[in-house]
């Protein structure tokens, strides 16, 4: 089944989008093409998205819309046109007002803007931390690390670390393992200070071996043999002394991020 | 007014997070504690929580709980518990299958998980690129690019590109100007062909002077009336050259992809 699916909102989108996201991915059968619409701030434009609509429900069929539109001016406008519409504030904002006995600003754009000037800052400086960590770069500052990310070369660690910074304002390092470290199964003595900001990742050989030759195929460091005898040592090593590990090969990033920041007790907060 | 609020899901809990987050910041008074609770896919698991809920209930207020729980078995122990339940799943899944004439699948772990094996890969290329990328790095790869941002040393180019190419996996290069590129308010020989592709950032002088002088105090950088002409020669060429240009001072890294896809046209979907 085919559908046009619209993400609106008077700001970013971002809401709206991962809302609806979440939502249709619960339909296998659905073959959505998608648009996210953001800052619909004027009533022209909320107009003129309108027309665009029930176009697509004449030529096609009704499109679904969520929306994330405060302003109620153009919220109206939209909720008029031709549309299957999900309305995310008017559908919670209302009982939670109920609930809390309180009155909502109804302030637009007060989700991914930058309402706290400090927390924003706090977010740069993790994401600069992190990409001035990355790859055993700034061992120096490794005192000031949430987290340090360790695993042999490209087991996930640089994606991860920043990832986590960016989304949740942490701090985190990461450190390649090279083929020195791992002749002992004990820690790197660089790393030893650290114990407990560390958290290994681990991927599958064969995996490993396809995303090395990638980049230098037939190379013994692409080799799967060479791949094997470093993934097999390193999870040796982590297990040895007691470090948190994950294998990475069939989780995203995002799953990688919950479970780090979930064993190492860290305190999580969505920023923007 | 002080009140809990936790985040629950059988996954990342990302979803929860991410729509809690935007209804609460709707509400100023609010003095909120938050808390994620992610994988909550065992019977077990369900039962402790609720058993939190409840002792939060007893000891403070009701605790507000925003969740995405697929599974009926551990959302009925949630539900029964003594607080004030958005369930995200129910309120929507349920009007969408009646809508689509189709049945969900209700499996866990949909949103955020790796899903689409092709499309994860394409993120993560896309975040290797921007940081291949990143800072005047890897020009012969321009290419490539789908977006080239410039602007001048500190104006937010490198979080900015990381942001859009981790969140939407789309590439994005940046290339910084350095005083030689601004001496005659044109484009530099590298970026000519890739006209359309670019973004100008600028940036206050005052917050660049305050940015660099963080880095390197005192120093030419970092003085202000280096900052006031470096800005105002790098708008100046960016007008010149018909760029599109945004001022990043106080725009968040959301609003700043956002507004960046939406002036350059180009296709966002969101990953995870």
């Amino acid at each position: 089944m085919k559908k046009t699916v619209l993400f609106l909102s008077d700001r970013t989108g971002i809401t709206a989008e991962t809302l609806g996201h979440s939502l249709l991915t619960q339909f296998n059968d659905l073959d959505i093409r998608q648009f996210t619409m953001p800052f619909i701030d004027t009533v022209k434009k909320a107009q003129k998205i309108a027309d665009k609509i029930n176009q697509i429900a004449r030529e096609e069929s009704q499109p679904l819309v969520f929306c994330t539109l405060l302003n109620q001016e153009i919220y109206s406008i939209i909720s008029k046109s031709d549309c299957i519409l999900y309305d995310f504030f008017n559908h919670f904002i209302a009982p939670l007002e109920a609930q809390l006995g309180m009155k909502s600003s109804h302030t637009i754009g007060r989700t991914h803007g930058m309402n706290d000037i400090n927390s924003y800052h706090d977010r740069i400086e993790a994401v600069n931390f992190s990409l001035n960590s990355d790859d055993g770069l700034g061992i120096s500052s490794y005192d000031e690390a949430d987290i340090i990310l360790t695993g042999v070369s490209r087991s996930g660690k640089t994606p991860t670390s920043i990832y986590i910074s960016i989304q949740y304002g942490i701090k985190v390092a990461n450190y390649p393992l090279i083929e020195q470290d791992l002749e002992d199964y004990v820690l790197p003595d660089v790393l030893k200070p650290y114990k407990e900001k560390l958290f290994g990742l681990i991927i599958t050989p064969d995996k490993l071996h396809q995303i090395r030759s990638e980049r230098r195929a037939k190379s013994k460091y692409a080799s799967l043999m060479q791949c094997e005898h470093e993934v097999h040592t390193s999870e040796l090593m982590f297990i040895n002394e007691k470090i948190p590990l994950l294998e990475t090969s069939s989780v995203s990033i995002e799953e990688i991020a919950t479970i780090i920041i979930d064993k190492l007790c860290l305190r999580r907060q969505l920023y923007g």
